[in-house]
Formats: C-alpha cells, structure tokens, sequence
C-alpha cells in the first residue's frame, strides 16, 4: 500500500523562481516529491505546475496546508498578485466522487463502472443520472442510485435545478456525460463546470450531431473520438485526450459506429483517470496534461 | 524480375455476375490473376474491382487488350449500359510520369525523388514545376527539368496555360501538389484532373489555410495529414490516405509544424504510390483504396 | 435487416483460373456476390479465397450447397487433388456458439458477453468454463452455464476430458482462452483445434510468463498484445491481431498491466469477431485476415 | 530568436529536498527556467532530473556553472555522496558533433543529412563513415567529409583504431549507426560510449540478423523499428525510441523492407533529436526520455 499523497495543481502568471519556491515549500516541511512537472507557455505567459509529494512525514497536518501555503505563498512573494492563479490541494486517499449521466447508449457507462470495481479509477460512483429509464437496471446492479429526469425544451430548467440539487445532495465532484446527448446550459455550467463529455468525432471535425454518419459520407480514412471539459459552447471546450482508428471504403456507417465505440470507452476512460489524478491543467481554452 | 502484369480497374452500377465474369475474361485468355479486390458499396449500388494478371502467357496482345475487353463487356452483357462505366486498363511496365510542383518547401520533393531513385515508386519523373526559383537546385541535382512560372491573381489564366501546355509536352499522367499553396482553377481541373494534394491537417478539421496555427491554438492532442484528390472545391475532394502524431501542450507551431513534415512525406508518398499501382478507386467524392 | 449470407473460405494450391471458377459457381446459381477477396501467396504457391453471397434468391437449397459445390469443384476441375484443400461453408444465420474459458480475471470475459449482448459479436455464449470459481456470479448474472475444473499437473488428462465433453454437450465451434492462462495438450488440441488465445505481449517479444514484468525491466517503449491460435507451442500459433499502446519510463508494471488490459481486450474481441465472420484463413503457421 | 540556454541533466540516488535545491540553484543566480522534469524511480531509488533555462541574465558566466555547481552542491549537501550520481551541463548553442555511420544503405543517411540542414537537428554533421564507398557521393554533395574504412574480422581491431582517432579529430559528441551493420567491439564502447544504433525490429523481438525476414515467416501483423544506445551486447542496449506500422498477409519481405524504411528514419530521427536536447537519461539499462 503505497502512502497517501498530496498533490498541488497550480496555473499562474509566470515568474522567475516559481519552480524553486514551490519546491521549497514541500520540503521545508519535509514532504518527499514523488512527482514533480512544470510547463511554462512563453506565448500566454502562463506557468503550471504539478507537484506530489507523500503525506506521511510531512511536517503540517493536512487540514492546514491550505493555509500554510497562503502565507508562504504571500511571505515569498509567490505571484504578483492572486489575480489570475488557479490552484488546488487534492489528497490522494479522498476519493473524488462522481455522477455518471448517460442516455440509452450504455457502453461507457459499462465501461466506467467496470473500471472502477477493478480499481483502475481512483474514485466512487454514487450516482447515475438519465434522461431515460433504460441503465436503470445496471444501476441497481451496482447498488448505485439511479435518477430518472426527463428533459424536454420545457422542462429544461426545472430539469437542471434537480441535476444540480442531486449534484449537491451527493457531494458530487465530477460529472462524466458518458453519452448523455444532451447541452448543458451556461447556467448549469457556472454552477457546477467539473464536466467531461466524450464526443464521438475526432474534433474539431464533425462537431454537432450525427459525426459518423458525415464521417462515412466524407469518406475519411481515420475516425476519431475526443475528452473534453463541458462549456456553453457545444464541442468547443478544452480538449483533454483523443485517439484515433483507421477505416476503409469497407466500413459502412454501422461499422464506424461500432469501430467509435472502442475508442469512445477508451478516450473517456482515460481522461477521467487523468482527470481524477489531477493531470489535467485548464488555461484558456486549452489544457496541459501531466502524464 | 516479376513478370510484367496488367491491371484491369473498374467502377460501374452493380449487378450480378461481375466477379464472375471479370475474371472469365481473364482466365479465358488464359490469365494467372495475381490480384483481385472488388467491392459493393450497397448504399450507392456501385460495385468496384481491380484485377491484375501476369502479361507473360496472357492470350491477347497488349495493345488489343481494351479492344478485346469491350467486345466481351457487349456479348456477355456486362453493364446494363455503359452509362456509369469508368474503366482503366494499366500495364506495370508503363511507369506513370509525374510532375511534381512545388514552392517553397522542399522535405516532400525530397522525399519522392529519392523514393523514386531507390525503386520504390514505380514512376519517371521528368518535370518539376514552382512558382518560385528555390528549388531548382534540387531539380538539376537529379537531372529533372525544372520550370518557374510565377502565379499572381493576374497571371494565373496564363500560368494555368502554361502549366497544362508542360504537362502535354512531357506526356504526364499525375500531378503531386508537394506543398504547392496555391489553389487550381477549376478549368485547369477540367482539363487535367490526376492531381494529387497534400493537405497539411487530419481533413475536414483545418480546412484552408494556416492548420498548423489553428491546431495548436484548439489545443488538439492528434495532428494530422491528408492526401487527396484535387478538386474544385479546396480541401474538399477524395480523400486517398491520412495519418495522424501524438501532439502535447509541450508543442509549439513551430514543433507541430516540425512534427507535420514527417506526416506529410508519408502521407504523400503511400498516396501515390496507391495511385500509381492503380488501388484508388474514385467513386462519388470517395475513394475504394485496394491495399 | 440484410439477407443472410452464405461464405465459403477456401485455401489450396494455386492455380489458373480459380477466381473465375470459384466466381462462376455462385453466378450460375443466381448468387449475388456483396464480398470477393483473394490472395496468392506466391512463395508457398497457396491460393486464399473467400467469397460470401446472400442467400435470398440462390438456387440451391443452403443443405446442398456442399455437395454441390464438391461436384462443381470436380467437375471444372477446380483443383489438380484434394490434397492441400481446405474449405468452409458458413451461413451468417448460423451463429457460433462460442466456450469462453477464464482463470481469475474478468476485463475480457466482460467485454466479451457485453460485445455478444450489443449485437457486436454474431454468436451465442452458452459456456462459460474456469479453473477458478471467482467468475461464477458474472455467467450467471447473464443466464450462462458455468462450469468449475480445477487443473493441477496430476488431474490435467482427466480435466480436459471433462472439457472435451462439454464442448461436445453445447455444440461449441469456438473456445476463447479469455486469460485461461493455462496451456493445452497437444492430445485436446487435436481433438478440438478452433482455440483463439489472448497473449499479452507484442508476440514474438516475451512469449511466455510475465510478459508486462519483462517489458518494464526491458524498457521498451510500446507494449502490445496478440490473439492467435492456440498451439501444443506455447505462443506460437498463428497471429490473427495485434495492437500496441505507448508507455513511458513513468510507468510501472501496475501500469503496463492496466494499459495491457485496454489492448487485451480489443485485440481479442477484434480476433474473435473476425473469426465468426470467418475472414481468417490459417495457412501454414500464417493468417489470411480479410478485412 | 530564442535566448540560449543551459541545460542540467542528473541521476542520483534519491532524497528529500532534490528537486528543490536544483531549483533554487538556477533561481539563486537569476535563472529563468523554462523547462523542469523531474522522475523518481521508485523501485530503483534513483532519482532523474532535466533542468533548461535562459543564459541570458543568468548570474555565473557560462565557462564557471559546472565548478559553482559542484561547490553548491557539496554545501547544500545536494547528494550523500558523489558516488552513482551523473551529471552533464550543456549549452544549446554549441551545437553537437556528429558522426554518421553508413553501411550500403542510403535512407538514413539522406534522411539525418536533410533534417540537419532544415535546421530540425540542431547539430554540425562534419563526418561521414563507411565500410563502403557507395555513399561517397552523397557526403561530396553536402560537402561532409568521407572517410572509407574496410572491415574484416581480421582487420577490425585496426580499423577501430582508426575510426576512434577520426572521431577524436573531428571532435565528435555523438555517433549515429545509420544502418551501418557492423557491431562495435567493447573495447571500442569503452572509449567511446555515445553511439545511437537503429534497429529493424521491435525489440526484442527479432534482435539480431533479418528481422524482416522473420517477421515475415512469424506471420506478424505489426512491425516496428527502435533506436537505442549501442552497447557490447547485440541490440541489448537502452532503448531511446520505438514506432511501429501494420502490416498484412499480402506485404512480401520487399513490402516489410520498404515499410520498414519509413519507420527506421522517422525513430532514428526522433532518437537523435532527443540526446541532441538532453532529453534522454540512461540508468541501469533503461532511459527516462523527458519529452
């Protein structure tokens, strides 16, 4: 059983001695860096950074590293000023906890299930959510809560103010739309943006609906699919992992469908778990991925 | 030495009995078929094939062959019609002679000359064409002739005269755009329609001008390249071959365009060199590749 | 929903005139041919053919296909012997009835059943057989038999006796070593031969035991896995799929095992699928893989 | 243009506080890092760390880091000791010295000499090597200096001799086996250890003589290519770099040869591009490639 760890995930302004300071914080009170990646993007001006080190040992206890690293941050003049760092404090024993939201498709739902039990997602899964009653079974299978909550144009808002209560009531971290089919609104998003949705396309190709079936007709040699964070703007967010399959002039529409499956389980999958291990840095519309 | 081989290429309406009698003909005139592909796409109700056979031994005369196989497509009925009927006969001792234009960039000039030179692209490759002087160099290294004819919106009807009155004098069969940048008019098109196109993204995304810039600035995590058939509409015709690199925010322009000259060689070459072995099939705005 | 098909694979010595002949039988009997593939391997002097036709409208009755087909063969002299001649006649409403055999690990037995349930796999499951009794709850949870044989060296004639006669009691056409991790007698392989094995390796690299250790302390930067035949050689029979994944000096053997799982579980579904589709003709100790 | 920069790359074994004093020695004197990666071999107790930052504004004068290093380390008790540490300081515009080793095989050496002069490796190529005079041509052309030396067993103690005093006199950093076939004797590593081989094969699979071949025989469906430090034994050392394309049972030996071409340019490229930016760190017979 390897120990437990904290990692801080860190996006700021760049400065000189950023690399340093960081590193000075961990081990002046004795934390034992297992990981440690720095990225600067020199055309945005920004720095990131991705520190993890082993709690056991370490010389504050966890509930105050928090604000132990505001002060050293403030007392060494860490940043310019606060505006425009985005930083977080994760500990590796508290497990994120994540809504799966799903439609009738149910191979990620499957898929993301299954990787849990095995251990190969670091997190629980309380809650299911769907506009449909079909993975209901599945669900209950698990033992875990399934919501039903339709969705018309209507019932829209009333439907995401009881998305984002559950959200709530669950103590949810992170919402995966395993094929959820469906737009957030830009209200939702402000109130709750841990969102990974796998589209089916290897985008910025075939955005919108209906990728492979225009994937057919175009008559590509290569399909895709694609991870990325939810925004307002439908198949604009961040990017977080793609991969790709080759096809031929053999592959009707039903074969690229079955063909995207694999990939969209995989893609998914794998950004959840980077996700999860809090590889994935957002800067404007782009991400950096500390693998 | 293989023995010299005749390849039969064939799009037409589908209906029963062309496997068959396809490879009847062949046999009849005592063939040895060392290749045969054919495929129906259902949806569009075209069938595809392309047989080749060993000319040593084979019944009729190489010049009569065409003759010889368009009284057999009438007696036995073929085609319902000839309507829809696009046929080619190629011998693999008559090398395709390609012109290849370029601009500025030299890596996939490089590339097909020294394939060429090392025997693995069955081709001569008499002409070199530009619209600028830099690559001459190259061109006269390896005795093509070169030709330069600058294109500014003015000149083009000119140029485009001038360019199609080489491709006559030099009895070309395939044009390769290796990073031409600039677009054919469509009565260039009309005229002479074997063009090859490499496109510098995984098409459609990036269509147009400057993919590399726009990718990075997505934040995609694949890069792509794409070889397709020149048409009216830019970026827009049969695709042929496409492949695809890992990218990571780590990557500059300057490294995904780095990155993209590889993809781009290869992307090129396997193209035409499917081309030139007569394994692309056009149909619609799609290509059958018999690989 | 598309006609049912009929396909017949066949490998023998090459000779002239085959793919007509072969063409010809299914024409004269009104089939209409929708997939034609042929390969000569002119080294071995081997002649590979698959064709399949819809059934709908042929002109013999799908019971007399075989003896047709055998009068036809001798009477056009299809072949110069029967020697060498290996064929198959297979009917796409027939589905497979597939033995899948597991030891403690479940990530392909899963993929496998939930593949068959999506309608991804054209065959039924109705065995599930294991040395272990962990997988127990997942057979039944989907209705399939499950049977326990414990194997030790002393007990190991007696347990595939006992395998034997299952495979024989469920009309099994295809055993699928989902991670059986146990090998076969030559004695069982000659009495049951149609064994597809799920290696977790880039074969012929670390054949044998513990190969994601042997690849970390290797340091290699890409890791595969193979489906082949199984043979009385251990990881030496046939190749019919491979994939790979790249890894990095980040990764442990923790994570060799999980990316591993990922390829493990394509590969074997992607083998198994072309299998029931009959695409695979073995020749030799090499595959045909008509895609 | 980009300012210079240093480039610090170190092995040691592991303890606290390491990534923090190598920070804080480049901000200490001002440094501006741009790039840090850091890795802890658990399992190995070794630690690896890549350091590059701006000379520009750097507080020590290039030709005194090593010696400030050394003495900051010693102070800051940087390592238990200075036994099993490695350490190297490399400044990115003294460009490294290559040797390129040639055999009767020419798509390697095009492929380095073109890269260098696109400016894609940042490296002078003063010196062209070969147990043949074939490629005499190519190096005249490029104006790189050609030096024939025939070996035989008998001779290849002498011809070593001779090939260590060219690579002394032309100050060479780095040689490249571009194909060159011959194995270097231990006593030759011994002298001169910095040698980049390709292989043709994913190795280990197929080490040693005809891989193509074999993998033909084996009935592969991947092949793939690896770059890796030469050492005394045959295709044993690090590996830097490995790719891999598919291939079928219709690609003769020739196919594989020609596919394999694309692969062994492309992986040995990448590999020399990575020593030339310090990317690569050997430990034990592994490397952590910081890309």
């Amino acid at each position: 059983m390897p120990s437990p760890t904290m990692t801080l995930s860190i996006s700021c302004p760049d400065q000189r001695g950023l690399v340093a300071k960081l590193a000075q914080f961990v081990y002046r009170y004795n934390g034992n860096i297992i990981h440690a990646d720095h990225h600067t993007d020199a055309v945005a001006g920004i720095f990131l950074s991705r520190l993890e080190w082993e709690l056991d040992g370490f010389g504050i206890p966890r509930e105050q590293i928090g604000a132990t690293f505001i002060n050293y941050a403030q007392r060494e003049k860490l940043f310019a000023s606060w505006q425009g760092v985005r930083w977080q404090l994760r500990a590796s024993d508290v497990p994120y906890r994540l809504a799966i939201w799903v439609s009738r498709q149910e191979h990620c739902l499957w898929d993301l299930i299954l990787r849990q039990r095995a251990g190969d997602l670091p997190a629980e899964i309380p809650l299911i959510l769907s506009n449909h009653e079909q993975m209901r079974p599945i669900a209950e299978q698990f033992g875990i809560d399934f919501h039903y909550i339709p969705v018309t144009p209507d019932t829209k808002p009333m439907a995401e103010a009881k998305q984002l209560q559950l959200l709530n009531d669950y103590k949810i971290d992170l919402v995966i739309l395993a094929k959820y089919m469906q737009v957030l609104s830009p209200q939702f998003l402000e109130q709750f943006s841990q969102v990974i949705n796998i589209h089916h396309s290897f985008l910025p190709a075939f955005a919108g609906a209906n990728p492979y079936h225009r994937a057919h007709e175009r008559g590509v040699k290569i399909i895709g699919a694609t991870a990325h964070y939810a925004t307002a703007d439908l198949d604009e967010g961040p990017i977080i992992e793609q991969a790709v399959v080759p096809v031929s002039h053999r592959d009707t529409v039903a074969d690229l469908i079955r063909k995207g499956k694999d990939l969209e389980r995989i893609v998914l999958a794998r950004a959840v778990r980077l996700h999860l291990q809090n590889r994935v840095l957002v800067y404007g519309n782009r991400t950096a991925v500390f693998t």
